[in-house]
């Protein structure tokens, strides 16, 4: 497989599977729940991720990564750029093994976000969000540390793919994976997990139609970016990435059977029945899959449903004011 | 050992593991998470009843005392008084083997578990909170349908205890386990399952101190009961029995260590920390032993503490209200 002229290596399940053995340890295997909706006829199963350590399916990816390190790079630490949940996992999976972190932080993100990643130990350095990948890759180049990106890496990649492994183990006679996409790192990960073990599950990418980047470009087959104003609008937080990555792209383009967009008010709804029916706080990300199934699963034929909720890391304040009825 | 003049049988271990094995296919094995608080030096274990089926941990106990029905039982029925989750547990449990259920719910019950009740296929019948218990007798005598009592049988409690067995397995070291106590089926069955296997670990009951009936109780060395216009005020609507029962009572002197009340300020505090840093959605009841954890585990020196979360099911309004800082 070929992009701009370069050889791409797709993210294997032998990746997968050695990454999950690498992080067992960190990470727990977050539990598949029922969400009961009556626009449903059957209950979709929930995999939990706003359960995961860290808030979110983020410390797969991060752990993975940090395991990744030598001794040497150990030592000189890590640095990456995020609007939250990568940096709180980075910064706990960088603890864990006793490494130094620095997380970039563009001046929009949530205050919960930045004092999570403080608390784990963290330097937090705060920049416009147009400058924070720029600013990350200065200080990995005047500190020595490794840059570990949010999503287009092939060890975050696999790291992310463990959540793939855990469903297929969890729920039987699954016909359909939803998967929220902001930089697509989930996506790509929990594709080739699938579809190396069971490739007649269908795999759906579910955006907000406020960052729907990859929707519209999956349906005219070129990569897409939307600008950051754009993607802003979106309650979803963590998917306002104006575009996937160039190795998630290739992954999705390969992997992936349909990218659906979903509503702000189908987000809400959803963030509103999985804390009445599932009994779980999730961030609005966290509700985009649920949304998507709520919204497209009988009109599109999903049948047997597992949908990822990524991440549960949104202010209490915030959360009741957006569920109250 | 006796009570009144007659031998009382506590519950065994072999009992609470022969539940076990009865009610695995029908409640899930909850999963164990991490309460991070300020005002704590160590996360608290928090084993998520909320995220049992039917919301709360009750349909361990109706389980249990669903499987000891013989064919001809099974036929007739069963019926129970409940203000809530047992009532909602017995119709998921009878409906899973195709009985037909009746719960006799007080006009005051939350239209939420009302609904939720019917909505499993149990009749319904409303009356005054002073007569459900009552009528439920009267219904099964003229019905010939079998009472399951919501705690005070040993079927309740052994299956209740299986929270025990399953919180042994998940979390190691242990030091003390807290339990939320309305009518003490939980607590009893629990204490049961934890003396048996590890006499060690301190097993501590949890009340709102407005329905703190068996803290009383157990100071004094006798069963107390309090008036239901004094329980009714707590936010706590689970926990509102206004006493234990006679078999949980020899239960909870026979075995458990020490009982504590927390305020309702307290519970509300906690229903906000889980849903801040344990990302899950409790109702006031499920939140008491956490809270009695936050207000009281530095200064009794609870060490290395699990707090059962023992239920999730409340309005998401309600829910939300409650939460807001």
């Amino acid at each position: 497989m070929t992009a701009g002229g370069a050889e791409v290596t797709l993210v294997t399940i032998d990746d997968v599977e050695a990454a999950a053995a690498l992080v067992r340890t960190t990470c727990v295997r977050t539990p598949v729940l029922e969400l009961a909706d009556r626009r449903l006829p059957t209950p979709v199963w929930i995999k939990a991720e706003s359960l995961q350590r860290t808030g979110s399916f983020k410390l797969r990816g991060a752990t993975h990564a940090v395991a990744a390190l030598d001794a040497e790079a150990r030592r000189a630490g890590v640095v990456t750029y995020s609007a939250g949940n990568h940096g709180r996992a980075l910064a706990y999976a960088a603890r864990r093994v006793g490494a130094s972190a620095t997380v970039v932080m563009p001046d929009t993100a949530p205050p919960a976000k930045v004092g999570a990643t403080r608390a784990l130990g963290a330097r937090v350095v705060i920049q416009r969000p147009d400058d924070i990948m720029s600013h990350a890759g200065i200080l990995a180049e005047e500190e020595g540390r490794t840059l570990v990106p949010p999503f287009d890496d092939p060890h975050i990649i696999a790291g992310q793919g463990t959540v793939g492994l855990e469903v297929l183990d969890q729920v039987g006679e699954i016909e359909t994976v939803v998967v929220p996409v902001g930089g697509g790192g989930l996506l790509a990960g929990v594709a080739a997990a699938l579809k190396a073990r069971r490739p007649e599950i269908r795999v759906v990418g579910a955006e907000p139609e406020l960052a729907g980047d990859l929707a519209e470009g999956f349906a005219a087959g070129e990569h897409s970016t939307w600008s950051r104003a754009r993607t802003t609008r979106t309650v979803a937080d963590g998917l306002r990435a104006a575009a996937v990555g160039q190795l998630t792209w290739e992954h999705i383009t390969a992997l992936v059977d349909d990218v659906v967009t979903v509503s702000e008010e189908a987000i809400v709804s959803a963030m509103r029945s999985l804390a009445a029916s599932t009994k779980i706080v999730v961030e609005a990300s966290g509700a985009v899959a649920p949304a998507a199934v709520l919204q497209h699963g009988q009109g599109r034929g999903f049948g047997l449903t597992v949908a990822i909720a990524s991440g549960g890391n949104v202010d209490v304040d915030a959360f009741a004011s957006l569920v109250r009825g």
